[in-house]
């Protein structure tokens, strides 16, 4: 229920053509999202020009394929992520508008231009292995309208290599810091800019890695105040993070 | 060595007055600070006004006064966490001047204007257990400048104690989302919002709890894209966070 | 042994038909079920009508079909769980006459009809990716005999879609809740509802999801008083235990 | 706002006194619980007779005291539960009228008649270790107007206790299975019956019992079909779980 | 009921002097241990001579008298574990005929000779700080009526210590293995002798010891073939074991 | 002893001074059992009659076939455990005089005859989801010459089951008990009898079994004193174990 | 930069041809391997001599070679680590003077004549299971210049191997320990040698063995002191760690 | 060799059949190094001016004195670990000639001058909370032997604190990395060195540091090769372990 549907419904009262039974009826019964939370639905109903976003994995080609139709009829932008090169090649076959990524494992379906707005995102990761969480971060900090810059292998083993790159990490609106193995970089990071830094521990490494466990508690325990963590291999959340960050004095 | 004296040097070089030899020397072993790296050294001596920040846990009595009397000549503004009441009182009766807060654990001497700045950090928490972090990431994203308000007890089970604070939400500029037990709460601010969500689990529950563990795996799996994590109890961190956040467009 | 069966060796020792020794050597033998302790076999022999159920999972085809072939005999309805397409679609093709669920994984044989008793089972789900545990329990449900409705994709990051249902949660007198990733929809639910709420945790999500351990302690922290937990994946548990809450009162 | 609050409103709106803005303005800031969805609160303020619960870990004596004092103004029946013995009897001193359980850690107040409604709720517990929870499960029950009886130290290893009370446990319309160690007699006793059964693992035992994950795991695991399980020790969840199954036909 | 006795009650059918109803009511109420499996109560009411076993932790001093003056009157032997010197002291003065041993926790009160029978237990102990679960297990082996020695701080990195007590191992029945830390001891004997070898991993030493899980883990997963493990610190359970196992071939 | 003090030792013998007993007598003292102590090496060069064991996982068909061929030469039996089906089909192919035991995943050369001896070794197991590891220590308990008893499918949720198999139960001299998910069926049994119980978790189950985790905290915390435990999955090492009991008083 | 290009760029500053302005420019910018700090960079250009190294895991066939074929014409020697046998036998297709040992999972280039240097390297194992890692640590051992033995299946349930080699352990000036299972090797020989031991966990073993988790546990809680540890299956790790060691005295 | 062979091997050599020379060649070989293998009991009996070590966790003040002065008599250094302040004190007071360092919590007695020999132990940590640790570990290397140099609070969040000390770091012979919360500290200085590198995690830390484990994690998957890691908390170890290091090529 719109606030002109309100309007329209409290007019009907106020001219006696709605009785108030029946308004109190329609009233308790409605929406919550009607009643002026527009907020709500933000994240189904992005704003103008913002991406719909379908989390690809345990999805069949099939269901993928029909998910992508029905949302490009509304002629939104929209991300797929986590897919991999069969199912990308599918959908690029379909959609051949699109652009798969197959080292990030997402589909964009670009409708609507994208314009680059706020301070720059600034990815950095470790070793070469991080690579495709990185560019899953790229891709959807890209699609959200973020500028985005990366900086790739410079682990804390190599120390001057990241201490090279003091004007690249000074120019940045947030930092995205990917490890594996001891997760030790967004420390390094934290304790050199003034700026957000938001950690990704990646499932790279073996043995007592488990599985990105180890980066993940490395992070979470960083001694640069002010770190915060997201999710194993979660590149697309990070970037999420970082957009909120990137729109927060724009309202 | 700062600039006026890296000019000095290669003047003194120049005119002769000093042998390349010893110049090659004196280069070669100076502090990577001294070249003009300001961002280096930011967290130890932050700028104009902000606090010097102490850990206080696992130090004596003798120890946090020591560093708080030779901290205080600075005239900096001062923040020491996690003190217990006896430490707390201990260091109240050395500085009346300075501020204990019994239920964030924190002592506070503030000897220059603190300016609230950037928009509002508001501070969420689940349940009244939850209190004593929520109390510390207050204290501490107060005595970094930031306006700060606080909402208590509006847990999931009653989800309706969280939406009727719908405007205080939609006003606060970043949202520090503090729960223990099962930790959901974020996900829940994380689909009303839009702006960056910081998410601390608490040690608070018992059983399977495990001192914070579900509340913490809770919130890094969160179905609402983009809240990012901090330690267990980490009101501090949090705050800390929310301050480079607050921070981001204002240089 | 019935107790009709009782009755009758009884009557033919009392009317020396059958004699003593041969009444202790059967008597003695009897499996215990067979003197009145009705409910000692309900799980393997149920009630007229009720199903005899078969886990699928770590059985061959080969084995399946046997055990398939040997249970319809008894004219009874059967219920298999955990079977893979390749199971599924041998399974029918040998018995045309059942029913291959490949969602739920399920394969059902019904010889006697099913008359659906007692209040509605609502199995409520967070993810589209939870649908197979939902498909289950629902299968199972109704195999049991209870009436079941199922509320698909209402996780908490969008918490209007779950309220706007309000309705639907009144109406059901046992709610099953699965959720992956953090696992926090059964104590938002639990707080908006008075009967019983079956909370099923899913191996959904990947990281520090650690195959459904993350909502597996989130649901036994739940903060919603009275919400019980079953394993992981566990569609067919939840169901059971449903069901069994459904014949509560109806002895 | 009550039904008829908002039934005023629209008179006002009808008759011209309220202007369509202002009720605009009015409806839609209004408090979820207001329009009528009734079950919203029910958790807070329960139906007449139902008790207040609070849960006492962590909380001072004072504290305590504070809300009791507040709490028994309303004429309500209040529980209090995780009371150690001098909290327990600081809150008698204060109100004799109450009665504190040093086994269960709990005080009841008992300001209103309570009339045992519905099928038995059987509580059995595997070891003398395993009492407090069994008394805190009873005490729950009991408040929320439930028949009680309890069955102590009816372990696996000596199974033939158990089985003695097969009357006893036929006659239950809801067992509560209490037990620390390996956690097995869940398993037994939902073998046995066919009502509902909900599992408490507690944490007595001691080395690889890894305070009551062992039984925890063991319960979660059940070979016997619909066994639910609530968190570590946690008797009063169980109970709040069995009074929900026990209303469940009485609506 | 014994056969005797279902023979006499059929016997009475045929005679006609019990009814067929009371024959059905009787023989479907029996105890299951009625019915001639004598040894279901045999782990409560030992063989003559055969400790009764009492776990004191968790019990108050009162609680463990009351059971003790109870027992007592029996005449049997008893065995008190798991206590602590305050509830060891008390016991001894109230009972001064028994035997409080600090050092295993234990008090026994021997009413009835002990006569060892059967192959020597030996109970080896890596160090020093294991001696209060190997005391527990030796006093445990004696009263059960087991010939026992001991051999103490003869860890791994020391294994010529080891070594040189090979007559001590060979002439063993049972060896019980104690050990913290990584818990290889039983592994190193496991490969010198033949005889059955019983792990106790215990919760000595400090870090990843965690403990005793490293201990516990490295026990299960002795390269060395047929060693069984019980739980952390459990001294009592090893020597029970080793009991079972003396007295394999006496019957 | 350094090589002097041999050199003169053997002197001292060669000229006379030294009786040859004193030299046999301080020779064997100082070297550990060094000298006739048969059984160090006993787990490789078993007694006559007894089997050769090979660890067939993570071993080529190519490596196996090798191994066997060279230690068949010797005339020993030889036993191969944890081959899958390709494995094990090879080398029968090899050798077509032995046995492949595709449930059990073990091959037997049986060369020389094997004499069951000593107590019946019954090996008892939940669910029929067990059975290859209940196979494998079957297997192995007869090639190390016991007699062996299998008992299947008698699970703690139907506990007549196990029950009617009283006399079973009591005639075996040691039992293995097998069991996945919660681990229950050891303590059941352990209850029952007063012989040697070795309890062996399985990896069946799914979600919080945790690929047999469950079940082994579940064993190691068993409330029936005595049973001992070997690690997930390890027939081969129950069965070892219960050989060793087996020949405890046959020496 | 080099010292001869910062030589002359004073030079040129002190005769005038480059002013000061840009002299600072220069030196404030340049990275801080330049000034001189040349073991900032070592791991990357090891001295001459001293391989390249390139960690083969999740690394695609044509990468490789891409890195090979560029890393190779700096005449450098090249190690390559985990590979599986499609790129071990890909790269030697690519590089015939190369040398791939499947076993070991690596990739050896030599270009340059290695001379061994330094004390033995002595790798030890306790099963043929560990080979693999074994293998590694040997080929990394030789790459690096050191002097390598290896000694196999020397595991502590057959103790005696191991004493039997006193010589081999005595000559060594390193040993590396490699074991799966309970991982006590390391233990047992940090007891009977004074040099350094490293001890590699291996992922060998199954159930409760958790990946190599019991192995690592175990070694770091190791009774011989001074045994460090490096991560599971990592033979390259402790390789380039016994080098460190190697190379201590000789620089 | 049997008692029967050995007896033999002496009549020969008694007779002169058989030589000396073979004799000792034969017996030598046999039995494993027990003829002159000294360093069998190296780490009880160290060589001359090695300290005797004692474990003081877990012993009394009266066990520990007792043993103390045991060990004193036969003139050897002494040192015991793990005091606290009251165990230091008593000892202290009973030897005033030894040295309690309250912050290692070790106690020395020195009877025999120590020579520092060796390449420079650089104890490095990460902050003010890692103190105790790393005072164990110089109190450790001092006593064994070896010149010590500590350098504190350079944690990486201000790495520019640690690039300062590049001299202190380039003079070490082994450097030993002490560091809690995300142990990053080792990864940095091992890239940064080319020395033996020796990590001790910390229990230093809260919430998801785990006790150290997140240390402990984060150092085992260090990025820089060759790094090696101790148990938590073990500064005793570690410098065990420097000084095993610092002896290699001194033989």
């Amino acid at each position: 229920m719109t606030p002109e549907q309100l309007e329209e419904l409290l007019l009907k009262i106020q001219q006696g053509e709605t009785s108030i039974e029946s308004g109190i009826e329609r009233l308790s019964r409605l929406p919550f999202e009607d009643i002026g939370i527009a907020q709500l639905d933000h994240h189904r109903s992005l704003r103008q020009g913002a991406p719909e976003v379908v989390f690809g994995e345990g999805k069949t080609s099939a269901q993928l394929q029909a998910i992508l139709t029905a949302m490009a009829r509304s002629g939104a932008n929209i991300l797929i992520t986590r897919l991999d090169i069969d199912k990308g090649t599918a959908l690029h076959n379909q959609f051949p508008a699109g652009e798969f990524d197959a080292d990030a494992g997402t589909f964009c379906l670009v409708q609507q231009p994208i314009v680059a707005r706020g301070g720059k995102v600034l990815i950095v990761c470790a070793g070469t292995s991080d690579l495709p969480v990185a560019r899953e971060a790229a891709v959807t900090a890209k699609m959200l309208g973020n500028p985005v810059e990366e900086l790739v292998d410079v682990g804390v083993a190599g120390i001057h290599r990241l201490l090279a790159k003091g004007d690249t990490l000074r120019e940045a609106a947030v930092i995205i810091v990917i490890a594996g193995m001891e997760g030790a970089l967004p420390s390094v990071i934290g304790g050199l800019v003034s700026v957000p830094v938001i950690a990704v521990p990646t499932s790279v490494g073996y043995g007592a890695a488990f599985g990105g466990l180890a980066a993940l508690l490395g992070m979470l325990n960083s001694c640069a105040s002010g770190v915060t963590v997201v999710n194993i291999d979660n590149g697309f959340g990070a970037a999420f993070a970082a957009n909120r960050i990137n729109r927060c004095g724009q309202a």
